[in-house]
């Protein structure tokens, strides 16, 4: 292969050395004993890169080995729960890593383990579809084309510049193909005068390339349409024509004696959470043992044992030849935590935060950094926990608040034009709450058209500018939830708000809404299509009881409901599996981690959720797993070009009847914020009697 | 009258004196000329009340003469435009009062002429329904249990303290009744250790008050149940018992140089936005006139002439005897303006917030004053407006991203046991986001209880604590939103997202989403249930087009959907109308202000939202107004006892296609800020290129 790209060649072209703002990333991490769910560290991908090499005695058959996926292959639950219930008696589960590597052209699947510095699982992956692409594959193949004399023509007949191209690889799908190569498209873009490449593409060619043999292996020039102007795209503030509007003076986030939170190790602790934060270089932030402090039982109790985004499919609806197959699936194909971007502090996050570093490994399986790539910060909006002032008391008012502070990670993954935002937001309350947030860049398509009037076919999009058309599509993104709501036995209940006509003249309603609870039995009863009926989603624990008898759970709250609109039978939906419902419930499958499965890239569907959820075990008192998905339909509008600015969906897990009251009515007083320049001090925290 | 309660009494009772944390209100309403749109000041409202009181020349019927809404009748829409748009030439149009009185026990419509000062329309409604309580009555009628002899009886008999028993008055809904008198139920509960009243009702006890005659006129001792007990129920921070969890370090909101917006009178001006923003006693908030700035059209565009909650109604699904008639409209009947509390400074707002007042009437038509009535605030919560890291283009990365800081005027409404968080938050972006948060005490139902395992029957909640049932119930708030996209005249479209099958074979995929618009015709066109199927309203001008051949835009999205499940001949649903649909859209007229109708006591649903739109209007290319229900269906927890936290729920108003592109490209830096015993500054914008 020409060109072997390292990890420390890409951790050079990720880390942003310059920053505006100077800032001090505090030292939070202290020497700490390893837990058994931390990701492995960097000298553990390097001992699984040497055991890995060495094993398979490459000498002249070296360039065929390829690294696309090095992760934890964390210890069986019970394993990890049997340690930490007696942690300083025992040692720390052997340490294994999970390999996807290609190997002479095929997909392999090992499992390391560091302790006995050995191989203890390997075979060789027969069925469809492929791994996640690497960095250094995808950069080679991106080289092709400008080298390719065919593309070299087609790019003098558009009278473009060779040296203003970039290319780009993309996953090109499955649609029934009955054999595949491991390939890729090239997809084009024009600089020349922009840095925005995503509003210039290249329209009409369609380049496909061998990922195994390094080479293009297919050319297609169909049509000539004018490369958007790049007039307008860039974004950068350095382009922009003198701006004149008002502006908006500093604002900020304070914290003069510090954040209330404690890193140690991988565990974070802040108010009464406690939870294990790692990185994955497949799936991003991996959130663990998330458990809450009951003032009152005085213990931790669990609430979540794993939670991450298990896979992310981004479907275009536009059906001209270049753009069908675009149905990409960031997690298993490109890697989300792979993707993931430094964030900038106090801008990507407030000042107040304090950043964590992950690690990858790149195609020769040398682990590489990324920096600031977490983000842990406490966010106060100006909201309040709870309020309530009382006037009805004669010659009395009383008012009582309580302001808000939350815990936010974060982590924003860049894939080629979209950024993620991902935020898992912890509140006094013991909600966990989820958001994700999309900006960045439209996949745009150049045709002829420079005006609305022109249009007299299904263009698949809205005009956003003159030749550029901002392309429908859908993102879904699938959240495994591993809930362990006070204990792994656990019941799904579906509470129905079921209307009530009141017939027997016995009151003068004519109706009433009741809640009819509905336990789960097996997975297909927990297959659910929201937005038609009304419904609380528990997670109970059938064998604790609040002391008023009410089965203690956690809620599942979604927020803006959104439905994979493609029809059953269509491609992308047969591969992704999970979009068919919004919320899946499975028995706890240690192998079960990733909704669309392991090999995405020309997946069938053969291995996903929808197929595993076939089997309709039973999941009433169970170790269970909730998958939820978290959609949007994005029809473009203007506002889009040339960058997005963020749209938001998500959902939260609140406690229901998880404890025995409002845990935030005891919650202290806050600390005291000294004021710039003021001696006044100042409780953020409120009670009054007059 | 045995109490004449007065604006005085009322103000001081509700003004808190006493706060911890000392501030600074900063004078920034300056003199100004008065803008058609102000809300009546207290001058005027005492000229209202010298009018009024003079016309009906009353002597010895003084006392039969009580004031249950003052407002401003503001001026025809075209009249206020028409001074906008020449405002220096022509003379501010005719100050106006709308009155609603009770004179001689009859409801009175009065407008009131400032400028002449003379009545110039006055009219006995001899329709069905009351208007809104006043407080002074409320009182009177909370007094009369406690003197009533059978009443007296039956505390006895229950073993309490008759002087730790407070009683509240409650409207008593419509169910079919022929004939109605102006009633209310008092509803009791006890203290004796605690001022979480609403944790502590004395069950049981239908005591009926007739307002007008100011006696009890029905009463009924039904059934004895326990009264919860009140340990435990105490949320004032005082009465915890030492908290011991850990401690949240200081936190605030930081803006050095203060705060980017002004305010002159009552128009807010914030980066690219103006708006007028005033109280009224019935509705709260009234945000008017929001326009916005566009930079290349060097302009302000019109985006919403009026926004504020038109009405809010709260059903409760409990069919005994002492609650079926629970189906509260809090703005029709008790005035969401009026039940407005004073906003606590650094507490209820961040430190950076500036506090505006309001003004109502008391019953005998005094002006009061309600201190600090709206909080605006600028909040920077740690998001980003858009951002974008570029790997793609070798040996360089850019990123690109810019915090969001938007604007936030809030005001809290205490309707008895509820506490409801309005915000009208605006961006940058050009998004308006409606947010309400609910917080505050439960309505709660006494039994005999202790345990789930006890209950047989339907019991219409959930056992919170001991004899404490938290009963299921509804909160539907409606939003009159006259939106005036770039103009007066615009359409409603809603723009379908359908499945289309691929079937001709020409592409490998099977199906894929368009986009399919239709605008709406007449008003049943734009009666909308949501949930069901996939779609983008919008609200465009269509005769104002973007360069592209867009039409200019506006887009309602919603948050989560909640549907009313009452059946469709329940009295509160026929009464409330709006709540039939999730959407409406009707023609603008200046009487159709409040959704469910003027006199919501005791309303038969002859005077709707439902009932206007019936007469199927045309809408097409009109001045139209959109009413948008904003819901919850709330089935209470554990957690909610015995007060519940924050829950929210609500929309945006997104442009779409408005712009030519995205009006926060140019967004100019942020100020700088000095942050606290550090040298350093800080932009908090952010452009790197390495």
């Amino acid at each position: 292969m020409a060109l072997i790209f390292t990890a420390q060649m890409y951790s050079e072209l990720k880390i942003l050395l310059f920053f505006q703002c100077i800032f001090s990333t505090l030292s939070f991490i202290s020497n700490h004993q390893i837990h058994p769910l931390d990701s492995l560290a960097p000298s553990e991908l390097t001992q699984v890169q040497t055991i890995v090499n060495n094993s398979i005695k490459c000498s002249s058959s070296c360039q065929s080995l390829s690294y696309h996926y090095v992760g934890l292959y964390e210890p069986d639950k019970q394993i990890v729960l049997s340690w930490l219930s007696d942690k300083h008696l025992k040692k720390i589960p052997s340490r294994q890593a999970f390999v996807l590597a290609r190997i002479n052209f095929k997909n392999h699947e090992i499992i390391v383990d560091l302790n006995a510095s050995a191989i203890i699982s390997s075979k060789v992956h027969d069925g469809h579809g492929y791994p996640l692409l690497n960095f250094a594959e995808q950069t080679a193949a991106n080289m092709l084309p400008i080298t390719y004399p065919p593309f070299i023509e087609s790019i003098e007949k558009r009278g473009l510049k060779l040296e203003q191209v970039l290319c780009q690889s993309f996953c090109v799908g499955w649609f029934g193909e009955e054999k595949t190569k491991r390939i890729v498209r090239e997809l084009c873009y024009y600089l020349d005068g922009t840095v925005n490449l995503y509003m210039r593409p290249i329209e009409g060619i369609t380049v496909t390339v061998d990922l195994d043999e390094m080479k293009i292996i297919g050319y297609r020039d169909r049509l000539i349409v004018p490369v958007p102007k790049a007039e307008g795209t860039d974004y950068r503030e350095m382009m922009q024509k003198q701006p004149v509007n008002s502006p908006i003076k500093g604002i900020t986030m304070l914290q003069p004696d510090g954040p209330s939170f404690s890193i140690d190790g991988h565990i974070v602790r802040w108010a009464d959470w406690k939870f294990h934060l790692d990185f994955d270089m497949r799936v991003g932030p991996i959130l663990s043992l998330a458990s809450i402090y009951d003032l009152e039982k005085d213990e931790y109790r669990n609430v979540m044992y794993r939670g991450f985004i298990s896979e992310l499919l981004v479907p275009y609806m536009d059906l001209t030849e270049e753009w069908y197959y675009r149905t990409f699936f960031d997690s298993g194909e490109y890697g989300f935590g792979l993707c993931a971007t430094p964030l900038v502090p106090a801008i990507d996050c407030p000042g107040n935060a304090v950043f964590l570093d992950g690690y990858f490994v790149s195609q020769d399986g040398s682990p590489g950094k990324l920096q600031n790539i977490f983000c842990i910060f406490e966010r106060y909006a100006g909201d309040m926990l709870w309020r309530h002032t009382e006037t009805a008391i004669p010659g009395k008012v009383f008012t009582e608040i309580r302001p808000e502070v939350s815990l936010v990670v974060r982590m924003v993954s860049t894939v080629s034009n979209y950024d993620y935002i991902v935020d898992w937001e912890f509140k006094q309350t013991g909600t966990i709450k989820v958001n994700i947030g999309l900006t960045g860049l439209l996949e745009t398509r150049a045709d002829i058209y420079t005006n609305t009037d022109q249009i007299k076919e299904e263009v698949y999009g809205t005009l956003l500018a003159e030749n550029t058309l901002g392309s429908y599509h859908d993102h879904f993104l699938n959240f495994h939830l591993d809930l362990d709501v006070d204990g792994c036995e656990n019941s799904f209940v579906k509470a129905k708000l079921q209307t009530k006509t009141a017939t027997d003249k016995s009151s003068p309603r004519r109706s009433y809404w009741t809640v009819v609870s509905e336990t789960a039995k097996t997975e297909s009863d927990a297959r659910i299509h929201l937005g038609s009926s009304a419904a609380e989603l528990l997670v109970v624990n059938p064998s604790k009881k609040t002391k008023m008898g009410n089965n203690v759970g956690y809620l599942l709250h979604p927020g803006s409901v959104v439905n994979d609109l493609l029809s059953a039978d269509d491609y992308p939906k047969i591969r992704a599996g999970f979009t068919k419902y919004n919320v899946w419930v499975t028995p706890y499958n240690k192998s079960e981690k990733w909704a669309a499965g392991t090999y995405l890239d020309q997946s069938r569907g053969d291995d996903n959720l929808a197929v595993w959820s076939l089997k309709n075990r039973e999941i009433e008192n169970k170790d269970i797993v909730v998958w939820y998905n978290v959609g949007f339909h994005h029809v473009p509008y203007q506002e889009d070009f040339p960058i997005m600015s963020t749209i938001s969906n998500g959902f939260e897990l609140r406690p229901a009847n998880f404890f025995e009251h409002n845990p935030v009515l005891k919650v202290k007083p806050l600390g005291k914020v000294k004021w710039l320049n003021c001696s006044i001090e100042c409780h953020l925290h409120f009670s009054s009697t007059s």
